[in-house]
């Protein structure tokens, strides 16, 4: 039999953000894989998700995909029907694209089944337009002891604020170190980099959003000062920040409405 | 009763793109709505729909929701659960947010449930990565006839091939008109922009990758040469396009194997 490979979205807070077309699949294939190290996801139940497609799921980490060439699952698709279910959109995260790759060469015939996505949720989320988002960022955890502090977040802001574009940040996730990064700890990384790069573009009182568990039950959306995002509490991960440039006058309601902004300082942000 | 408005994203295909989240709140609602003129869904079908949740769908225009202001909407929400199902994720349309802020003003509780877009889905489709994709622009029908040949789509790719970065272009879509711009066309318009603009960014030869129904069982993803592109056969609408900036080695081969690109002229965006 011709192996077949599934790469299912799974959305961004619990089982129930599968589509119905995922869960048809996942009744029908003979076997089913879970990786969890990509994005965190705060509602998922992975006993439910057993008893909703009727079978036992696989868990994989991170050393099963990237070290040993996802050879646990591609092995089982040359014959099979398999299914690699996925926090988000299937191929945000660049691990996903080397195991397509991977089975493709293989022949091995792979399905994309699409979930919901951090990258469009924070349009919903925010009322920030899409239109205006520039190039996307995720903030890693500077090494101190081995000289390692990344300026890219820091570039990327300000190469999209000198061209009017909105920043998303995304932020590290190390799960088995359980380590995930917060809003707070984002924004100290960011206030180090000004003091480190000096363009006068992260400040106490510069707009920000802070999102945190987007698409649960529990989300907490919250437009503010750094200085005041960075003492709120946001309650457990995951999280991530944007960095607004100016903003439209539908932006700056939606902002004062959907993410308890302050008036006064969304104004300074208008046109 | 306190009213509640749901905006729920449909996905990109059909009814069974929706969330098992999403169908439970449809099965609970008083009212359901559905607007289908911001984006096309190839497959869906409504009295098929209309069977899953139970109850009947009124169709809403862009007159209903634009023009005055989504009041048959608004009105109902003021004192039960109303449901809005929107192509794609809700927001990505801009018009979703002024009737979201709407609602807010009047006291309305707004609830979204995110639907897969093709904002994100596009990584999956082709392997492209999701940290190499500058500002999104639509390609909206230029009306010479008024004078009116919008250049924003060219100063956007321009701008963003010159900091390495790809470009996705939606496309236009004039539903009560029966329009639906098809990649040849916006291939075209980019080729006249070209010749007014006249600084060499999109050539015959240029690389770029055409995306047809994404996420449907006849979805077609080619990546080619702009003339190549032109003349290929990619059926109905929603078309899509990416104009890629250099490509990373794994890009270069997920093209390849994803998108049926020609080793040669994929190899000339290497890095």
């Amino acid at each position: 039999m011709q192996g077949e490979l599934y790469f299912i979205g799974l959305g961004l807070s619990s089982e129930y953000d599968l589509s119905l077309k995922a869960l048809e699949i996942l009744k029908k294939v003979d076997k089913v894989f879970l990786e969890s190290y990509t994005s965190l996801m705060p509602e998922l139940n992975i006993k439910n998700l057993e008893k909703l497609i009727g079978k036992k799921i696989n868990i994989v980490t991170r050393k099963d995909l990237e070290e040993e060439d996802a050879r646990v699952i591609l092995d089982e698709a040359l014959h099979k029907k398999v299914a690699l279910l996925v926090p988000g959109d299937p191929f945000v995260a660049t691990t996903h694209i080397a195991i397509c790759i991977n089975a493709k060469k293989r022949g091995i015939k792979v399905n994309v089944i699409h979930g919901p996505s951090i990258i469009s949720a924070i349009y919903g989320a925010t009322g920030l337009q899409c239109y205006k988002f520039g190039k996307i960022v995720t903030i890693v955890y500077p090494e101190p002891q081995y000289n390692y502090f990344p300026e890219t977040p820091y570039e990327v802001l300000y190469d999209n604020l000198m061209r009017g574009l909105h920043t998303l940040f995304l932020l590290d996730l190390k799960v088995e170190k359980g380590k995930c990064m917060s809003i707070k700890e984002a924004i100290e990384i960011l206030l180090e980099l000004e003091k480190r790069k000096k363009k006068n573009i992260v400040k106490s009182d510069t707009l920000a959003v802070g999102l945190a568990r987007l698409g649960s039950h529990s989300q907490k959306i919250k437009a503010g000062t750094l200085i005041e995002l960075k003492n709120y509490d946001f309650g457990p991960p995951p999280h991530s920040l944007i960095i607004p440039a100016k903003l439209h006058p539908l932006e700056a309601e939606a902002l004062i409405l959907l993410a308890d902004a302050d008036e006064k300082i969304v104004k300074r942000y208008l046109k």
